[in-house]
């Protein structure tokens, strides 16, 4: 594995550990690399909203994960600015969302990134498009690399 | 009460009561009227990022619900195309976030709503915007109503 | 050439003829075909905003123009609902853009489309994002198609 | 006049001297305070777009432009970053459009501004929303005046 991959994935395992919301949403990390991040869940009963039917935040919350861990896997600790979600298809209760998260272009502090959400059947169900302002300071997982601690 | 509001009271006491996330949430409803929605939660623990302050997707959903009961108080079926959202301030366990959602304009089938957050000390921390489409269908409080049964 | 992107040819050529705007902007089409377009245009002096780089209302202009085309090329009048651009990298007087749309996803009446604009190096300088919304209207150029005018 | 609104109007008087597309399009000055900027434009026969109303690039063109004065009032040289219009109502030839830009809130270098474009009936034609970045470089117009030429 790559110095950058080992970076990558350290760094984002360390973020979601601490990161509660998405282990109560059952996020399960499929791949992660150098600017992407690939996450899965799987929709239950307490997710939906007033339609019965999975709700906004639950689906924008596992591509803002997505969105996240992908902007952070460059080492430097980076934060959500903007997200934006599209629903084309309603999302039901059993269903398995997998996020695909990857980094469309940057410019000096700011990442630009997309993120696709698909259900089991490969039917698209959500778009989103993610802002990202990137700190100057390193991920303790980063440091803990360039120590040779990790 | 005038009729519309009436209505749009039940039509989104009618929704809270089926959404199990915004009630996971903690949302409480605070005002309803024709094409608005303000509500309220706290953030808790299991809410939090990586990083340790609340989850964008949490933020999002809270904006979300007031979307989603302000473009329904109208009696109509009517749902969440997109939803975009900046995050001007990170939010901490313990803060109350108030969401007021206004619908600004509407074209045929189609509104077009913002959604401001603030915290408790009157920091906006969330700025939002939802574009919502319009069925045909009325919603079942809409309907109980017209037949006097509400 | 199917049908299909002979009608998607006939719909475009036509709009294009009656867009001002877009031959203002010496907008020259370079690919049309079912649920996707590609445009190019040169940057000229008159297209600067107050930094001496080409207004962003310009760049949007070229994408809105793009996806206008793209969502359009199904045979139905279909209309601009939402745009949303990123803009990573400046643009100059004598760049060169292209702009390819293309349709992500449909949900009734409603389609996502994406835009990606590059300078003639390759480099991406925008991001764009549109919803539309169609119409059950045929356009003129597929109904002559359908009478076997065209 | 206050220093600061002196100041606004010096940097924006700047900037629109230098905007040959903003003067290409014909837009005129209304008020320009910190933070916020209100400009007018007629839409003309070359605006139109394939349907015979006004292009969406010429309606975003100008909440651009108000918004580019509105986030440079404070005297920094400051960049657009994202832009996304909703479009509830055409626009003809013809209409006198007026162009509102606020600045929501800021966040370090960060600012979120909203536009509002309403015709001479007061119908809102447009939402804007945009994202700018602040860079710490003073414009020569706030140098001047610090220097007590302007």
């Amino acid at each position: 594995m790559s110095d950058e991959r080992a970076l990558a994935e350290r760094v984002v395992r360390d973020m979601l550990e601490a990161d509660a919301f998405s282990r109560w949403l059952g996020i399960e990390l499929l791949d992660v690399a150098p600017g992407s991040a690939t996450v899965r869940m799987r929709v239950r009963e307490e997710m939906v909203n007033g339609f019965g039917v999975c709700h906004g935040g639950v689906t924008f919350a596992l591509a803002d994960s997505a969105f996240a861990f992908a902007c952070n896997t460059h080492g430097r600790v980076t934060m959500s600015v903007e997200g934006a979600m599209s629903y084309p298809v309603s999302v039901a209760v059993g269903d398995l969302l997998t996020a695909v998260a990857v980094e469309e272009t940057s410019a000096g502090p700011l990442g630009f990134h997309r993120v696709t959400v698909q259900r089991q059947d490969g039917t698209t169900v959500a778009l989103f498009r993610g802002t990202a302002y990137r700190t100057r300071r390193p991920h303790r997982a980063a440091e803990e690399g360039e120590n040779g601690n990790a």
